[in-house]
């Protein structure tokens, strides 16, 4: 049967686009060496900054997903046999171990149960046992997008400090940035990363990394050979408004209208209004009877909930069945959750009414697979908690 | 606070519109006289007459709204002075009865109580009483928006056929095309009227009819002077594909779209799709222990569901609180249900998820007001109604 | 051959909407009854007015065309059999006096050759054959679209001085408002009225009307029957920034940019521009050696040019070729034109360039017929001219 | 005084947009997982193919731009040290040189006059010298767009098979795909590489490249770091229509509706329209007495032509000047070429009026720097020449 009426895209990200943001990169192409151009350029540098609550940091902007953002930090800062510790909580931290591992660094990795988060002594007993200071880089990640689970980056700055480490503190905030608090000067981060189509609000194609001072000194002596990913043409160039090749275009006119909207909004309410509407999936889960992957209620992720089918049930059918039969798009579990979990993503541009229509499908597509629970009861658990927060 | 996420308009028209009908709509115009034109008004009219389910009748668009159609409908095929029939149920067809006085029509209105449907009987004794045969046209309402009430058309087709009345048989279907079933030749329709912004997908600005050979007879002597909504110049000119003065183009790339979108999914499954989302909102109102303004089940619209609150509540509050608060808006009670009674419009490009996400918001709003009822009750209510009809 | 590239869409209207128009028409339809429309007309109504050049006159809008616009100016302010006199100097002048005539208006024509201007003589030796005064209104048109000639509505405005004659004088100013200069106030118009698609950069669908003080005395005698058109109704739902019917919601949200534009050219400008560009093709029509059909300099339009080719050539068959070879529209001879002239569209959101792609575009289809001229000329032409006024 | 009508934006790329590929971008995005998105995925590559016209190379996508397709075909194909012959004719073509050099291979330049073609010998001469064949790729541009010359890369082909040299070819052909033929598999192509933004006809941020059954196998013994823009699990997951990670949604609805535009003109037809709108340009320029940066006729590019302004006159200023004055964004000259030359872009999704008007911005822009030329000389030739070659 056609499907009618609008897709509910609830995936971890990409998220569903504001119109103005939309329209906003609905429109011709201008010459990306003019002055117009430029002028565009110099208008988001400056708010980007405070998107990523930094005065001295300097973002950098690619053409590229997110993965290519990874990429970007370690080549620029590292030299071929520098070690990296990674921090690995679910599919998207340990990736980019894996990445750094491809480029030829000498990765450790702290693995930490899937569903877990990340405390100052797990890092810290890994950095003490660093007594020659071989670790040049710290990777670990704001919000892990397979468990939905949100580190503690003060923890880990905590435990480098502790530790008296000197390496890189690098943070993947691909779906952390503009959903959920991140302080890029307050909690010393070096190379924080992200795309643009998570919390940024625009499509995927753009990746974006913050960087310290102490990075771009790094990146005077790293060795590692770049070209694409080159910081130093890209941070020349900007100062006048320009990009050493071709920019995004449209992601930057697009670019400019999502940080209108996240500042008329203003960065405190953005994070307040994730944190209310991911309570109410928490609350819905509970009353569900299900579980989620995150296991620690301090770790749970305001940016999406990953939540366990009962034994015996495939959530892979559920999902495929609510996008097909229910146009809802909800997030497959990945990796050892495969089949296991589904992912809901209440991220981005969204309001409690669009929250309230995921958790009903989720309900209807769980009747259809006949998953034990009351129905109705997760929507009303989440309404109960707007009721209560409303207007506050 | 700025409002994010997605609004829900869940007035009873205009609707929601589809994506693929806004973008066609934004594209560059193109000569109105030219091949191009043309060939889309000859792709257009074709299935416009199958959405009116007719062979033998013929449509005409103004660039107007309805209530534009409503004035081509009599000025075209009455003369000053000619008896009208208006058949009210609602602000809507009365509407139409006041724009036949305005115009100078001898109009006599057979008025039913809001929220009660039509009957052959009540009809029939009114045409009855009409030995002279004075009444040259019956207006009736198809859908009457006000109340949320079908009409039984073929029943007034049955009381002119019973009292051999030869008067025309003028239906508003503004609200009804493309959402409920009309049959313009089965059930003897002799001038149809509609606008774009409900069942056809549309943004507000076209008016169409359907008109039958009987009502272009009536039309050769027809002394109302006219010339906008001339209908003749009309008929002339569309059979080259062009019009008498400037069509609304944009409007027509769109119905170019919408109506693909109604031939891909079929007219008995939109009718389908849209009395099983008004089901699952009937069954919510009930769940809530409220009374619809439809007095009788059977003369439930599927298009919209008119809602009374409880006596001491007041339903404007309620919808300035849904859409300022809850990014949901809902139509007011107009006329004697000002204040007392809410609308809330489920036509057009819907689906289960947004039915229900509008329920949900429905409930968080009377929980606002203080409205005795029990959370969650009306979404369960429609939940499981999809689920026992899913796929059916 | 498909076509590629940009259409150049050189009719005299609809002409090329600005994208930033375009995108803000493509949007979400939001509640017409609510609080975010009722903004949107409040924003609206002013600048309209500015536009006009009024401060006493009063705007009102109309889901139709500017024919629609016509009959409106007409119902609101006369009773049938009322004398009216229509200036006629080409197809749409005259029209206007038809369409009256449909009313049953007891018409006089003034006409006058196609290809000329009016003179206060003309109209004033007219006027002072009316002792009786039955004449309730003047019917004139401020840019003739037919054959390119601008009317000095201050010529007609001193002939009713003149003949101290009581008649609304009613100006169409459909292709002129926002071209070349219109004062509503300075120059005594009653009923001004105009259309969306020319110098309000957006598509056709809304029929804009501005109105007297006077004019609206005489609406309240006026005996036309009027419902759809009625000002009365307008007008006062407009003070609260509603509609007493569904408006053209996303026509409404182009209008506001279209305002945002015009605002930032300023008006005057707007019409400097428009005499540019106009002046340009004009000379280019001279270089080529063919005639306008406007027959004296200071009526020739600055919003079109009718130009004749020379006889024994097909206008009609370089019109389609144009469109069909070279993606270059133009405009067809209207009525005793028809194959003898075509019309060059240079209003709206124009450039110097695009007039050039124009004159080139014409010369390119006048070689294909053969008709005899310099290629290259008219472009040069245009090109001398548009240096001598560079940045003036 | 701010900017009205069209921009006519003739830099080398990016390129006018059609606006059906707009609006096809300016859609939801859909779960890049799911069924849909692979269904798109599986619909491009095919179509892909043909605009390569190879049957066996396998086209790889990325989130980049093309400087990021230019590191992809090394990084997969080589080891750090490994020795690549670089053929610089000019910016672009030295440019990929540099980023060779950047990831530590052994880059020689063949270094040929900026202007010049490529000939068969020169590179034979330069491969004989290779005795060890230590050279493991030969990088040529297709077409170099600093110049505005067509490499043959026939000839290129030819060479390294005179000198039975087992080196890769790698071609750039960012600004040559689509625009100017190129015969991936007769040409014996390797590596093929180019963006979105020129004749794919879309904006920036996609990186495509056609990869040959020898590059695949290079690729497994190629040591170089890569993950980014590693083939291996591009090729793997797109068997299924996804991507490793998150693919740029909105350019693949582009990119399907580019496809559609170019299979429905046929490749044939585009290359020859651009063939035919340069030879106006190219007409034009002879017409002024200006000399293009492209020495042999032969060697002329169909994409843009670099044109030299006589001593004395900056290109910059004339550059500014159209841009800012005449709404016509012209390409600087680069490097060696700065403030002497500027570049007209006539690729894409252009036609005749378009090559018109800018030849006539161009006129206007030499004439307010004082040029010494003939106004209206450029304009007519390339009129003579649209003549001359009309529906042919």
């Amino acid at each position: 049967m056609p499907s009618t009426g609008r897709m509910f895209l609830q995936i971890p990200g990409p998220t569903n686009l504001p119109e103005r943001v939309q329209r906003a990169m609905d429109m011709a192409l201008i010459n990306h060496r003019g002055e117009e151009f430029a002028d565009l350029t110099k208008k988001i540098l400056p708010r980007l900054k405070q998107v990523f609550r930094t005065e001295k940091g300097t973002p950098v902007l690619f053409p590229s997903s997110g993965t290519g953002a990874w990429e970007s930090a370690l080549v620029n800062t590292l030299s071929p046999g520098d070690g990296v510790l990674c921090i690995a909580i679910g599919e998207f931290s340990a990736g980019w171990g894996r990445l750094a591992k491809a480029h030829k660094y000498d990765v450790d990795v702290l693995e930490l149960p899937w569903g877990s988060g990340v405390t100052e002594d797990a890092v810290h007993a890994k950095l003490a046992q660093d007594a020659g200071k071989k670790y040049k880089a710290v990777l670990t990640i704001h919000n892990e997008t397979s468990t939905g689970v949100t580190t503690d980056v003060r923890a880990v700055r905590a435990a480098l400090d502790r530790a008296r480490h000197p390496a890189l503190l690098m943070v993947d905030t691909v779906s952390g940035l503009a959903c959920t608090d991140l302080r890029f000067d307050e909690w010393g981060i070096d190379v924080a990363v992200t795309g643009s189509q998570k919390g940024l609000l625009l499509p995927p194609g753009l990746g974006v990394l913050c960087v310290s001072e102490k990075a771009l000194k790094a990146m005077e002596s790293a060795q590692s050979p770049r070209y694409y990913f080159d910081w130093a043409p890209m941070i020349e160039k900007n100062r006048a408004g320009i990009f050493p090749y071709t920019p995004v275009t449209t992601l930057m006119y697009g670019l400019d209208t999502a940080l209108d909207l996240l500042m008329e909004e203003g960065l405190e309410r953005v994070f307040k209004r994730h944190h209310r509407l991911a309570e109410g999936v928490r609350r819905a889960v509970k009353a569900w009877g299900l579980k989620t992957v995150a296991l620690q209620p301090q770790d749970a992720s305001n940016v999406l909930t990953a939540v366990y089918l009962p034994e015996g049930y495939n959530a892979d059918t559920l999902i495929a069945r609510t996008e097909n039969e229910l146009n809802l798009a909800l997030g497959a579990g990945l990796g050892p959750l495969a089949g296991r979990a589904f992912r809901i993503g209440h991220l981005g541009w969204m309001n409690e009414l669009e929250v309230l229509a995921t958790l009903s499908g989720v309900e209807l597509g769980m009747k259809l697979l006949n998953v034990p629970f009351t129905l109705g009861s997760g929507v009303t658990a989440a309404q109960q908690w707007f009721l209560e927060t409303h207007g506050k």
